[in-house]
C-alpha cells in the first residue's frame, strides 16, 4: 500500500499514524503538510514514512507530487475545518476544503492512478435537521447552513461526479464531532478543556470560563475510534458509499462541561461571549451509525467519560 | 443605480445591453471581462459604460474593483457554462464559477456595500429528475450529474449562506438552455446553426453533421426572453428567493436539428461523435415557470421557431 495522508501534521493524522504503527502491514507513506517542518519527527519510527510540505493550493505542487508518488490510497485529512472560523472567513474555507480536494483527485484522474480515496466530510452537511429525522441516516436530505458546511457538501457533490463521470475509487464521510487528547483549542471541547485545566492548576479566585452557545446538542466520538472506522473504510468500504461516523448518542455542550467541572473538581462561572455565537447553527446533530456497524463491524469503543478525562489530561501535561 | 456587470463580453451580456439601451434610466454600468479589450465599444452609445479587464480568479483584482465602484447591483455573467467542456476540464470549470462567485461576494460582504446581486444558476443543478417531477418546479430536489452543475449548486449553497448568515440580498436563478443570435458555437444549438449553414452555403455533396445524443430533450429559451426576466428579477425580485427561467415546453435535439434544415431547406446525414456524448447526462429537462410569471409577471415572448431562424441569420451573416 502506497499511502498518501495529506494534513498529516493535524489532529486526526496523529492518532491515524498511532493506529498504523500497530498494525504489521507492509507501509509506503508518503504525509504532506503545510509547514516547512514536519510535527511528527521521530514519534513513530516503526513506520516507512515521508514528509512532504505543500500548500495543496497549489495545482502544480499537487500535480508533481501525485505523478511522482502514485499513491494506492489517499488519505484525505487535510481542511480548514473549524465552523466559526468559517464565518468569519468564509471564503478561505471554502477553498481550502473544495479546491485542495479538487487539485489531490483531478491530477489522480488525470493520471489514470488506481487509488482508493477516502473523502473526509462533516456532520455539518446535514445543516438544520428535522427532529423526525433524528437520528441522522445517510439518507437524510443535506441542509448545510454554514460555510464550512457548504465547502463539505461541495467537496461529496464533487466526489461523486468523479466517481459516476469518471468511474473513480472514492468513499466519502460525514464525520461527527469527534475529539480526544491533541485536538486544537479553536474547537469547542479542547476550549473547554484547556479552559477549565487552567483554572483548577491557577487555584485562582476567577473561575470564569468562556463560551458560545452551549445548549446546542451534538454527537461526541473519540478520535481514536474515528482513525479505526478511516481505517477500515480504506481497506473494506465501499466504493461510492458515504458512511456516517458518530456514536449515535447526543449531549449538549453544557452537559461535556459540567462532567469536565465534576472531573477536575471545580466549580466556574459561565461567560456567554456573543462573537462566539454563530449567524446560523444548528440546534441538535445526533447520527446513526447502523450502515457502517452493519457492513464494517465499526463501533466506538471509547465512552465519552473516557474521551473527556483523557483530554483534560492532555492538556494537564501541554499547557 | 450603479450596476456591474461581470461577463461583459458574453453573448447574454450583449442581449442585456441591448435591452437596457432601450430603457429610459439612469445607469452607471461597469462591465468586466477577462480580455484586455472589450467586444463592445461604441455598440451601446446610449449607455454610460466603462469597461474593466479583470481575472475574477484574482482576489485582489477583484477586491479592489468592488471597493471602488461600490456596485448597487450586480448581475454576475461571468462563467465557464459548458456542460461539455466541464466533463474535460472539470477543474477549471468549478473555479471559474464557484470561486469568481465567492470573490465578489464576500468583498462585498466584507465592505457592507448594500447591492442587489443576480446570482445566474442553471437547469442542470436539477440533474436526473423522476419523470413525475417534470416539469421542474424550484421546489424539486438538486441532483447534479456534471461538473459543471456542481459547480453551480455550490454556488446556490453559497448564495443561500450569504443571504441567511450575512443577510446579504442575493437572488438565484436556475435558467434553462437559452439560445440566440450572437452563442459560440461550443453550445448545442449554435452548434448545429453554424454547421448547418456552412452546408448551405456550399452547396457542397458532404451533407454531413456532427452531433452528439439528440436524444435529449431540454427546455430552450430565447437568450431576449431570458436578458428580460434578469432584468425584472433586479428590480423587483424576491431577495432570497430562486427562479425558474424557462419555457416551459421541452423539445429534443433531434427536432431542433430538423426544424433547422426546414427552415434551411436543406437534408443532412447526421454523424454522432462519440467524444460529443457524455459520461453522465440527463435525458429530459422542462421546466416550470409559474412563480416567475406569478410575481413578475414574465413569460416568454419569443417562439422557439422564430429564435431558431434568427439564429440561423445571424450565422449567415457571421460565418
Amino acid at each position: 500500500m502506497k499511502l498518501l495522508i495529506t494534513g498529516i501534521n493535524g489532529f486526526v493524522a496523529f492518532h491515524f499514524l498511532e493506529l498504523l504503527s500497530i498494525k504489521n502491514e507492509k507501509l509506503d507513506i508518503l504525509g504532506i503538510g503545510r509547514s516547512t517542518q514536519c510535527n511528527l519527527d521521530n514519534q513513530f519510527p516503526k513506520l516507512n514514512f515521508i514528509y512532504k510540505s505543500i500548500d495543496l493550493l497549489n495545482k502544480d505542487a499537487v500535480s508533481l507530487v501525485i505523478s511522482e508518488f502514485r499513491p494506492t490510497h489517499l488519505l484525505h485529512l487535510a481542511s480548514v475545518s473549524s465552523v466559526g472560523h468559517s464565518w468569519h472567513y468564509p471564503q478561505e474555507s471554502f477553498v481550502n476544503n473544495t479546491n485542495i480536494f479538487l487539485n489531490l483527485i483531478d491530477q489522480i484522474r488525470i493520471e489514470g492512478i488506481k487509488c482508493r480515496i477516502l473523502s473526509i466530510g462533516s456532520s455539518e452537511e446535514y445543516g438544520i435537521v428535522d427532529e423526525i429525522n433524528i437520528p441522522i441516516k445517510e439518507s437524510c436530505p443535506l441542509n448545510p447552513v454554514s460555510p464550512y458546511a457548504v465547502a463539505r457538501v461541495s467537496q461529496e457533490m464533487i466526489s461523486n461526479i468523479y466517481i459516476n463521470g469518471y468511474g473513480m475509487d472514492i468513499i466519502m464521510t460525514r464525520s461527527f464531532n469527534h475529539f480526544g487528547p491533541r485536538q486544537k483549542d479553536i474547537f469547542v471541547i479542547s476550549s473547554f478543556a484547556k479552559q477549565l485545566v487552567e483554572i483548577a492548576n491557577k487555584n485562582s479566585t476567577n473561575h470564569s470560563v468562556t463560551v458560545g452557545n452551549i445548549d446546542i446538542i451534538r454527537d461526541f466520538v473519540d478520535v481514536r475510534d474515528v482513525v479505526k472506522a478511516y481505517y477500515l473504510l480504506l481497506k473494506n468500504g465501499k466504493k461510492g458509499e458515504t458512511y456516517n461516523i458518530c456514536s449515535g448518542k447526543g449531549f449538549s455542550l453544557k452537559e461535556i462541561l459540567i462532567k469536565m467541572c465534576e472531573l477536575l473538581n471545580i466549580e466556574v462561572d459561565i461567560k456567554i461571549n456573543n462573537a462566539l455565537i454563530r449567524p446560523n447553527d444548528n440546534p441538535i446533530i445526533v447520527g446513526d451509525n447502523k450502515k457502517i456497524h452493519d457492513e464494517l463491524l465499526w463501533t466506538p469503543e471509547i465512552n465519552l467519560e473516557q474521551s473527556i478525562s483523557d483530554t483534560l489530561d492532555w492538556w494537564k501535561h501541554n499547557l
